[in-house]
């Protein structure tokens, strides 16, 4: 009996290392494999099953029948081999046959042997095999034993997969774990379809070598990779923790725990004791670990040793070498992106016309990432629970986060269904892309102004795409959110003159920066727009920019200049009493006289706006008209605060409608405000981009939309068909009495009136 | 020279046990120690330093010249041995004399020896002593051999307290690291004053026995705690985590981490192994982490050792069998109580009358401790870092929530001035006192309502004391808050009768509960009310009620029948649209059919309000009107709605005047309506309490308020010098003119008519 596992194991991996180097075919080494652990293990059996055309058969023993061999094959989940390779678990039972899974198998001769142990053999996180020991005295195998074994079964996946034994990793039947076709729920980040081929950001290491040729070297490779792995994470934390880098605070606690946790760099030093390279050493531990915790069923526990096992799977990157995400590897055609976290850089790395879809395993409705996704329009489906256990590199996935769904490996049937609703969406949208000539007309002779909401550079063209009237809402926290930095007052400027220069003689209206709060960014103090209960109505945008003069003033004159020779219009978010809006003008108009004083070419005008998203600015107007020159009413924020309903909690997202009484009368209200001050009032919410609510406002008395590019054809089509009068007067008589919501009357009347909405 | 650190720690111990046990005196006692600690690690000299008066006396060596016992003293700070009690590490050089800090004292003849390595003797977590080892060679002392003078310096400080050798803890010269008067910073939770003396919530351990009898023994008492540790923190995280415990999830994870650390319960074990208790193991394993933490200066990293220190003290207190809290061990006169966090159940079993005020080394706004401790009147200091290290029990503390402030061992002048603060505010709270039986009638003799806030069964008490016109507002959650499982109907029932006994004729306005959001309740459901990214605007109060007809079911009941006889009066919380007030009026219906077929007493009269705190139900009040029966404004989260403005954060909280013309004309409009459709509106949050704010309400139409019981007087001082007509026609002058807010022309106004403002 050994008398330490790193003993027992060192010298089995001694013995192991000089036949793997041998040149003897495959089938003889693992014969010698089997004696040499048999011996080791003063064991009377010793097999190794391996996973071929989805059965596990019988490839080498010693102390078995040797006529079973290539004979015996079980069925994953089968026997206790099979038990082992499904479940990924270690079986050692002083009585086998007890088992409620023993199968026996008479051509083995095995019916004199009663204690079994047997160990998985793992190969990219799956099992492909079984490495098995039997004894004919009832004892249960020692805990370092077991340990040696599992060690010398790392070793064998190697053996293995150079040997070419095993099924392609491609192959259905070597993934007992998924096969078949898998449908997980989601949650929806940013709305859309998307097929496609899974592509991991963080690709897995393959390890290459496992036995080590020098115990030392691997140690000082292990120690100079923890070094690096600690720089890594404190950069993270003094740079990242924000939103940018995508890891939370708490993630980021845990990794610091662990990277600085002396347990684990031990046990990894024994696993090199033991004889096994850097790499397997980190990756022996893990699975020792991930066997260990899943008898520990907690869901706090859980998540910490998700924790670990990141930082386990960074350990492993730093000490190969291989650092790069996908997006520096060539990416094929037709990528999901599959990744636990991911920040906004990250994203915006990868080719936008390869990309078609993300996949994450956390992510909330305000992270940057998914912001600047939907501004790229890839459609992200979160929350998206144990996608690295589900999905493996290279597997087809649809992805709808219309529906909240993700379906890995389809049939035949699941494609269809989904290419047919695809090419509904399709068709639809060519339809309306060739309506991008018409003008936005009401059927009784109304135009009305469409424009279209942006937000990056690229976004621009969508002005020629739709034809729309000009940009109604450019939102320049954009930028900042995909920056790691404060981005320079030249680099502002740039994409200001960029986006006019396309615009051409159609207007733009910059809206300055809504950050802090939900938007936190690395680059401001930790103090600001962090820790808040509530963040939506925290310290953020005009709030923000008003204590910040510097960065106020940085865009201020970045878009003074950018729109010389033309003329500047900018709005600012969350304006909540008319004092802020006057400070905000008052600090543009500083910064004009300013350029003005240096001799510098001016814009010929600048018009200043408010967003109303804060209802209380609904009961000052009146203070707030004679230094404004228009109102746009940005409907996201503003309904949620009207009803005190955060819109990402999707209990909330539908009990209060956009068309209950009490917002059509609160726009009304405004509406009819404005119009009395003859000031100009546009719609630059999500609302505005729905067929049925763009007629409610238009109703109202709105003339000015400002929608997402995808909602133009929709609601142009609606404008055309739409009665304008009659919808005013039938609005009025509908607001006059008790309802929920005005929906269903609307939709009604919207049938019988022939009004179209798609 | 020792093989390893346990084989030379015990053998050292075994030898101390038989010193300690022995009738020897003291001086006899630590004699024998510096011996058996030279000769076991192999050393010229061994020292021991203790603290007296204030200085750290050499108390027996051998090696050093043996004239200088009780005759060299270095102040805390003064050369090595000064240094390692100031600091609290330890040291360990080759070179003793190149150390900055180092001091020559030429009465010990230690010329001569070049090494040096000594560490703290500690008592109740501060240094009290100091054990050095000296050698003429130059070399730095082994890891082990450190480890064996940490664990050695431990019993010698069991040793020193039963010998009475060092000053008592109470006297300041013993403790060096928190001498003299500490002025500290904090966060506002409850606001009041209070002086009194610091009791830890949760007693500080003394170790008694350091040295084990049978380190079996002791094994398996440090196996038992594990497990009832681990039994108790699965308890906290499935029913707790919700807040009435006062853990934090983050915190509860770091917990369970630890809990089933291999590494944590491994290292104590290995203290067992050296012959200590397990309570000494627990400790000493707690100090080496302790001084390896404070090398690495982490934010983050502190968080999480904070957590392990906590389950430390936890471990200790289950193994050494002291499991109360200072509640059940009979309060001294006038306690601050100082705790890191405490669940309202906590607080609840403290005496009322001795406690005089909470620090909290966390806490926020939000915390149930802080909703029931401001029910209480018990003013609450929260976000104190590092208290635990600052105060000592017994300290005396000023404590002062309106400034955000605690002063730690004040001198006398600032005692003077904090005692001079407070009598200003007693002798402002007599003169209100004396004037409850006067009626709250202005000067041209209109007749308001004044009513109380309450929410504890205690509170009614304040309707005789203020002379106030009933409750207007009893915030039924509060039972529920302090409950560890949802209270039963009969509970209920009998607290609302008790209410309604005490109240007589005067009214009480039950308001149903508003839970869910930031007031999540650990009986509930994981999915409401968790993870909210802005609670606020969660699924909270009438949203969860409605969607939790049991639970509205048992309360419409328990209210019922409470006010057989009587009239009910009831009002349900953030009623965001009509439809939501009539389901919530419906039920309660129901429950009275329901009770009147079965024969039950009932009230004479159902009168059913409805909360004004979101925006929205502005806009839709006269679909409201026919089936209600007075309407009642919550100012406190209306404002924080119409501003989307977040009152918990310190930078919105004064960015938003109460006296805005936009939350003025939004009360005027309210108002106007209401009184329009002749129902009685009342104002009911924190801004009908003050004075000014009041005057303002008073001015817009408002006649009814419900206040928190201390502003009683105040405001009808306010009210009983007030022109009411003459104020209307000043409100409506001053709404007509833009304005940041109308504060200072009121004052003036006020000033100028001779109306009290205090």
């Amino acid at each position: 009996m050994p008398v330490s596992a790193t003993a027992s194991a060192r010298e089995i991996l001694t013995n192991l290392h000089d036949v793997m180097a041998s040149r003897s075919p495959a089938q003889a080494k693992l014969n010698s494999v089997v004696r040499i652990i048999a011996e080791a293990l003063d064991s009377e059996v010793c097999s190794i099953y391996l996973l071929r055309e989805g059965l596990l058969e019988l490839f080498a023993t010693v102390g078995l029948s040797q006529e079973a061999v290539h004979v015996t094959k079980l069925a994953p989940g089968e026997g206790l081999v099979g038990t082992i390779v499904a479940n990924v678990e270690t079986l050692n039972l002083a009585e086998a046959a007890t088992h409620p899974d023993f199968a026996y198998r008479p051509e083995t001769g095995e019916e004199i042997y009663h204690s079994f142990a047997g160990v998985p053999i793992i190969r990219r996180e799956r099992a492909v095999g079984v490495l098995a020991v039997q004894h004919a005295d009832p004892r249960r195998y020692a805990d370092v034993e077991i340990e040696a074994l599992q060690t010398v079964a790392m070793v064998l996946s190697e053996l293995i997969a150079n040997a070419d034994l095993i099924d392609a990793t491609g192959a259905p039947s070597t993934r007992p774990q998924a096969t078949g076709a898998v449908r997980v729920p989601g949650f929806k980040l940013v709305e859309g379809m998307a097929a496609g081929v899974a592509v991991f950001h963080q690709p897995r290491i393959v390890i290459e070598h496992t036995v080590a040729e020098d115990v030392e070297a691997e140690r000082h490779r292990v120690y100079a990779a923890f070094d690096k792995m600690r720089d890594q994470i404190e950069r993270m934390s003094n740079q990242a923790e924000f939103g940018v880098g995508g890891e939370h605070d708490e993630v980021l606690a845990t990794y610091k725990m662990f990277a600085y946790d002396e347990g684990w760099a031990r046990r990894i030093n024994e696993a090199i004791d033991s004889g096994l390279t850097a790499e397997a050493a980190i990756e022996r531990v893990q699975q020792r670990t991930r066997m260990r915790m899943r008898e520990i069923k907690d869901p706090l526990l859980a998540d910490r040793m998700h924790d670990l096992e990141d930082l386990s799977n960074r350990l492993l990157r730093i000490v190969s070498g291989q650092l790069g995400t996908a997006a520096q590897m060539g990416l094929r055609q037709d990528t999901i992106l599959i990744a636990r976290n991911l920040g906004p850089a990250e994203l915006l790395e990868y080719d936008r016309r390869r990309l078609k879809g993300v996949v994450l395993e956390e992510g909330s409705l305000t992270a940057h990432v998914v912001i600047v996704a939907r501004a790229m329009g890839v459609p992200v489906l979160g929350r998206v629970r144990d996608i690295r256990r589900l999905i493996a590199e290279g597997d087809r996935l649809l992805l709808n986060s219309v529906e909240d769904l993700l379906v890995i490996r389809p049939t035949p049937a699941m494609e269809e269904a989904f290419e047919a609703k695809l090419a509904l969406t399709q068709k639809r949208r060519a339809a309306f892309a060739a309506m991008k000539g018409e003008p936005p007309v009401t059927k009784d002779g109304h135009r009305v102004t469409m424009m279209v909401n942006a937000g990056l550079r690229d976004d621009v063209a969508a002005l020629d795409l739709t034809g729309a009237d000009g940009i109604g809402l450019f939102r320049t926290e954009f930028q900042f959110l995909v920056s790691a930095t404060l981005p320079q007052r030249e680099r502002q400027q740039r994409l200001y003159r960029d986006v006019l220069d396309v615009a051409g003689d159609r207007p733009v209206v910059f809206r300055t920066v809504d950050i802090g709060g939900d938007k936190a960014l690395p680059y401001l103090d930790h103090a600001e727009g962090h820790d808040e209960e509530n963040p939506a109505m925290g310290w953020r945008a005009l709030r923000l920019a008003l204590g910040r003069e510097g960065l106020m003033k940085a865009q201020a004159r970045a878009l003074i200049e950018a729109a010389s020779g033309r003329t500047l219009n900018v709005m600012f978010p969350m304006v909540s009493e008319p004092w802020e809006f006057d400070e905000a003008r008052a600090l543009f108009e500083a910064q004009r006289e300013w350029l003005r004083g240096r001799g510098k070419p001016l814009p010929t005008d600048i018009r200043y706006g408010a967003m109303l998203e804060v209802p209380a600015l609904a009961d000052v107007l009146d203070f707030l008209w004679p230094s404004l020159d228009f109102l746009s009413i940005g409907t996201n924020d503003l309904t949620q605060f009207l009803f005190a309903a955060d819109r990402a909690d999707p209990r909330l997202a539908l009990r209060y409608d956009w068309l209950s009484p009490a917002i059509l009368r609160f726009l009304r209200r405004v509406t009819k405000a404005a119009q009395e001050a003859g000031k100009p009032v546009a719609v630059c919410g999500e609302m505005g981009g729905r067929p049925l609510e763009a007629m409610a406002l238009i109703a109202l008395g709105i003339d000015r939309l400002s929608i997402t590019p995808a909602a133009v054809g929709p609601v142009k089509a609606m404008l055309r068909s739409l009665d304008r009068g009659a919808a005013m007067a039938e609005i009025d008589r509908l607001l006059a009495t008790p309802a929920r919501t005005l929906r269903p009357a609307l939709e009604d009347w919207a049938k019988t009136n022939g009004v179209e909405l798609s």
